[in-house]
């Protein structure tokens, strides 16, 4: 009816996916491997394969170390405009199975050795490995999805220019409801949490977001002792005496920012003196201990140590990494898990965002993206605790 | 601060999940399984968790044929508002790892044989093999989740009373957006995608909704050719001449509705009012052959025949159950699959959905959800094809 909105990507961002592609042949060629299959479906979503070629979701993509790249989606003329790859064949040519399109591909192209997506469930990979007798099927933690989380986790110069204009449409959005909140305290209509959420999706799709990172979380003075409130927004009212949590995302051509602002409207008891005065110290710590070959587990650590030699226990992570997924790679804990990297690099942008939470107080967080560059960080989004 | 919104549940809503559980119980002991695992995570949802128990998401439960039941919840807090469970303990102190807390309560517990989520991915569960070599670890696509899904087929008394309230008010939305089309054919301003989607947000969340089933879909004529349009809402301008396609659920008490309208604007061509024609005795047909004992198998090939003698072919299935998830069972669809229910049974609930779709002439779906009673259907929702 007329032309799509989202064109064929232009010559230099099919080269940012070719590249990726390429990469990963280079990976599987050097372990003898002659394919990897990745899945994105509706309960198990792998956004390393909007990473590889482009196409935003439900599809299975085969990469042959040959170089050849097959794509299955469901939605076959969504793959028309956004995917990079060498072929596209309907999932509904084999009945939207994942195992019969698994096990046609490989067979038809006499695979000897695949990876298989490590995210499979163990009666499927048991199933696929009976009747695929003759091929060596991998089915590792430690395979194709981990390396391919480990490339994501260093932004290239196409992916840092996403999360750029998903981080400034972030603080357009902050400023907005810095004034909403500002309003409010001079006898403007009471806020509620639904009506703060609803106008930021509003802005932020208005603003060219593809939409929110994650269901936005809104909660005022009686719900924000829970780290992540449930329901995500209610009709309560946002920005009353104490602490006001809001913590969003936006999206930007598949990468999401992630910032968490705290309302805070006096008279403090003081328990919230302190706790407001314990995470905005610990913040500033975290930044300044953050940068090129700065370990996260230890920056976390200090972090937590800090927050206890005052009395304080933080009960989540110190941050983490944001782009395709709203939670990546680096993982900014005190805890030591498989997946971490052990330090930061030029190009990852990951959150900071400590955070309180005690029954009889509320909760206050201050959560903002930030860039590792070759001799510090930058600060991408500007959220703040805002006092009323 | 004060009294928490979401208090305990009453004696009659933990009975029902006590119910839940002893069915469980009696299933496991039929079979010599001491214990059930259950996950539902970032990542890998599972519903079952929440219709066990009520705690409504991020959480590991056990279930032990002896009636023991164990969360380990993500947010304590959370869990003690909701969860009908034995104890409680944190996820926290397994270091927020499925493979530990797994490990350490089957073997703390001495379990000799327990079955495993099917969605766990094969790397975890041939680790879980190897560190609990005594205990028989089941992992079956055809065990207890795919049993706990034929139950959750069937809705109880409970399950009835949020779904008639979630189309409840989908009906009071639906009609909002209608008077609101309409409105938009006598000179009103121009009604854009994302304004209908966030003012159904809005309306549903002060109704009382916990949130919406899913991202709503707002397509408007140069859109509404893709299944599901992405992104899933722009600023573009919806209801002017030609289809626009609206689909969206609301969740109370975690239960979801699903509808879709269509806004047909004329002058149509006359392929388009074919579509409409066609979409419309779809559903006729569709809705007219349902009822106990009809196999959901054969209703939807009578739908996809119907269409092809008209010389259309409908990309997508005609119908899914709803729940506590957008799609479950039953499944309406002319492709046979392994987890199909045989026949529909009073207490099920589903959406029909005919839709056809051609890139030059848009797209239009009507879709309603039905439960299937004694001897019929009853249609608990009213979208329709609204003729601006």
């Amino acid at each position: 009816m007329s032309a799509p909105e989202h064109p064929r990507a232009d010559p230099q961002t099919s080269e940012r996916y070719l590249a990726r592609q390429r990469r990963l042949c280079g990976y599987l060629a050097e372990r003898d491997l002659e394919a990897a299959v990745l899945v994105d479906l509706e309960g198990s979503r792998n956004p390393s394969l909007r990473y590889l070629c482009g196409h935003p979701q439900d599809a299975l993509l085969f990469v042959f170390a040959s170089g050849d790249t097959l794509l299955l989606p469901w939605d076959v003329p969504l793959a028309e405009r956004h995917a990079v790859v060498g072929s596209v064949r309907a999932f509904e040519e084999y009945g939207r199975s994942e195992e019969a399109a698994i096990r046609s591909i490989l067979a038809d192209a006499a695979v000897r050795s695949a990876e298989l997506p490590a995210s499979l469930s163990y009666p499927l990979v048991e199933s696929l490995k009976a009747s695929l007798p003759g091929a060596e099927l991998l089915c590792r933690s430690d395979g194709v999805e981990r390396r391919l989380r480990q490339w994501r986790a260093v932004k290239d110069e196409g992916e840092l220019a996403a999360l750029r204009r998903a981080c400034g449409l972030t603080n357009e959005l902050v400023e907005e409801i810095e004034t909403l909140l500002l309003g409010s305290s001079q006898g403007h209509p009471e806020l509620r949490e639904v009506d703060l959420a609803l106008r930021l999706e509003a802005k932020a799709r208005e603003g060219g977001a593809e939409g929110m990172g994650f269901d936005t979380l809104a909660a005022g003075p009686q719900r924000s002792f829970a780290i992540h409130c449930f329901p995500s927004v209610t009709p309560g009212s946002f920005g009353g005496q104490g602490f006001s949590i809001l913590d969003f995302g936006v999206v930007v051509d598949g990468y999401t920012s992630d910032v968490t602002l705290t309302a805070v409207r006096g008279p403090l008891s003081g328990r919230q003196e302190e706790m407001l005065k314990a995470v905005r110290e610990a913040y500033e710590l975290a930044a300044s201990l953050c940068g090129p070959g700065a370990e996260p587990l230890a920056v976390a650590r200090a972090v937590d140590e800090h927050l206890e030699a005052r009395g304080f226990c933080m009960p989540h992570s110190l941050g983490h990494g944001i782009g395709l997924e709203a939670h990546e790679e680096p993982v900014v804990r005190s805890r030591k898990t498989a997946w971490s990297v052990p330090a930061f690099e030029p190009g990852m942008v990951f959150t900071l965002e400590p955070g309180l939470y005690e029954p009889g107080e509320g909760g206050i967080r201050l959560e903002n993206d930030f860039l590792c560059t070759g001799d510090g960080v930058e600060a991408l989004t500007a959220a703040r605790l805002v006092r009323l």
